[in-house]
């Protein structure tokens, strides 16, 4: 799998991409809340806004925005054009499917637009649509070239956003482990997280995904730390996806240490790593859209079973399959769940 | 890219795989014409018959067949499922494109069921869906892990199959120009050419797209020999496709030939390829669809030039880049558009 560019730039100013062979895919809140975004996409004549969110990943509204960008780039070298994806994660899981299979595939350039993205979905080639309301059902694995990470965009966003997204640094932190993570620990301005923590996050994140890019040995699921339980809350809560994470990490220390696979030591040096913020608190999960949410899960192994990542030690997670019905009773004895 | 396995194979009886593991897709004729598959397809409880043909690769048709799919796979290990898809071009596009992006890529085995497709569209990875009225603008690369040949299926199909396949068996012929092609030239009897010539046609494909998989250096797009006129005809006429590309090699050949691209001599010998079959004639194209193809033809480099190509000399194919007009005026001197 060929490996992306990372470059690191203070504004968009610095950026100057082939016009002529560039087609701009993005949020089109940018225009609101970027005015140097809104700038620099006036020099690029291929392009279109879209609107961010779970719809836009919709396989219902795919073949619409497939007939818009076929028009739209119509007079390209579509052997050499590239897609610039600039947005948030759903906005990169969209623009990287429609790169990954536009023509059998162009380039593709991604421009994370929130810390979310600029930490996890930007890298390492997931691409996504969702069929229905299962989430994330078709897609590729399709690297990009280049991924541009802009601090004055990344910093125009509001603190919310880095709370969010602080939920995926915090599960890197506890699956890699290294040094950084000791320093992450004692930080207690989330607006100071990712200046400090980004560029070693990203690293943890490739140190991963390059050993199974197309995880198919089973190393880069360990990168769904806190996201089979965070994917149901974020279902049935409609919670940011960050957010979400940070209650599906919650749920999987609790349950490693419930099982004793995680030392109470240890529970306490991963529990430390969350002192920034304040987490959700959820009590009132039905016990059947908890079921029909875990049974759309992708990661499910087979019919019963679903491949779930518990931690041994901070930076030690593994992988055991467990069945629906045990997640159940661990929600329950953890108060998720309505009464 | 991985290499596909090329198994060849007598009869469905000789194959057996993974109830549990194989979904099929298959072409539902299959089970009027072949009672052999019919009576094998019923070991496998995973399975979806579609309607072979170009609907079947609409994306308006898509998310409708990917519901079914979801919904028929159920229970299914989807990290080590593999699609099974037994059919013509069209089925193959279509299951070969849902294998590379369902759960972001799962196993493949193709079956083809007609001569075009064991001589060309089973090989190579390509994979396709057509956006509205335009072919083949979405799609993917991805290679089967192994494809069945099988005699039996094979001899199954009416003769008319066989000779609109020998459309890609001649342009394989044309662009190899190797020993096998010089029997292929004094053959007069269609039943007989894919019976003696399929596994060096094949072998012949395999070392073009070696060179190129992804399409990216040129060598793969001298396979297009035929079918940029191809393609036109085979639109505005509704013809087979392997018919359609003969036509467009009869196009190609006298263009080379009028600007001398190509040598008397060669002409006559690319032209003995043809002697065993009665060709598609096309007097009565109108200007403006020739236009409307042409422009939707994927292989445009650019908003006016078009890559053709051309032929040298048997085994030497050539490439260059021609505008739509210039494509016009020869298909005017050739006497196919309408007065």
């Amino acid at each position: 799998m060929q490996k992306s560019k990372i470059i690191f730039k203070d504004n968009f100013k610095e950026i100057s991409l082939d016009a002529q062979l560039s087609f701009l895919i993005y949020d089109k809140d940018l225009l609101k809340y970027s005015s140097e975004f809104k700038t620099w996409q006036k020099k690029y004549k291929f392009q279109y806004a879209v609107q961010a969110g779970e719809k836009l990943k919709s396989l219902s509204n795919f073949e619409s925005h497939v007939n818009h960008i076929l028009s739209l780039s119509q007079g390209m070298n579509t052997r050499k054009m590239q897609f610039v994806v600039i947005g948030g994660g759903s906005v990169g899981d969209f623009g990287g499917f429609i790169a990954s299979i536009f023509k059998r595939g162009v380039g593709l350039v991604h421009i994370p637009s929130t810390w979310l993205a600029a930490i996890d979905s930007a890298h390492g080639g997931k691409t996504a649509l969702n069929v229905r309301s299962a989430k994330n059902q078709i897609g590729t694995f399709y690297v990009s070239q280049k991924i541009f990470i802009i601090k004055s965009l990344l910093d125009a966003q509001p603190i919310e956003r880095a709370s969010e997204a602080c939920g995926e640094m915090i599960k890197i932190a506890l699956i890699d482990g290294g040094s950084w993570t000791k320093k992450l620990a004692q930080e207690t301005d989330v607006r100071e997280v990712f200046k400090r923590f980004l560029k070693p996050a990203i690293a943890a994140k490739y140190t991963i995904v390059d050993q199974d890019p197309f995880e198919k040995s089973g190393i880069r699921q360990t990168l769904n730390l806190g996201h089979t339980w965070g994917h149901v809350v974020e279902s049935s809560h409609a919670l940011p996806h960050g957010t979400a994470v940070l209650a599906g990490l919650q749920f999987c220390l609790r349950w490693s240490f419930y099982l004793k696979i995680l030392k109470l030591s240890e529970l306490q040096r991963a529990e430390s790593f969350f002192n920034l913020l304040t987490l959700p608190e959820i009590k009132n999960l039905s016990r059947s859209d908890a079921v029909k949410f875990l049974r759309q899960d992708k990661k499910k192994s087979n019919g019963n079973k679903l491949s779930f990542i518990f931690l041994k030690s901070v930076g030690q997670p593994i992988q055991l399959k467990v069945s629906v019905d045990e997640i159940l009773i661990e929600a329950k004895r953890q108060g998720w769940l309505k009464l």
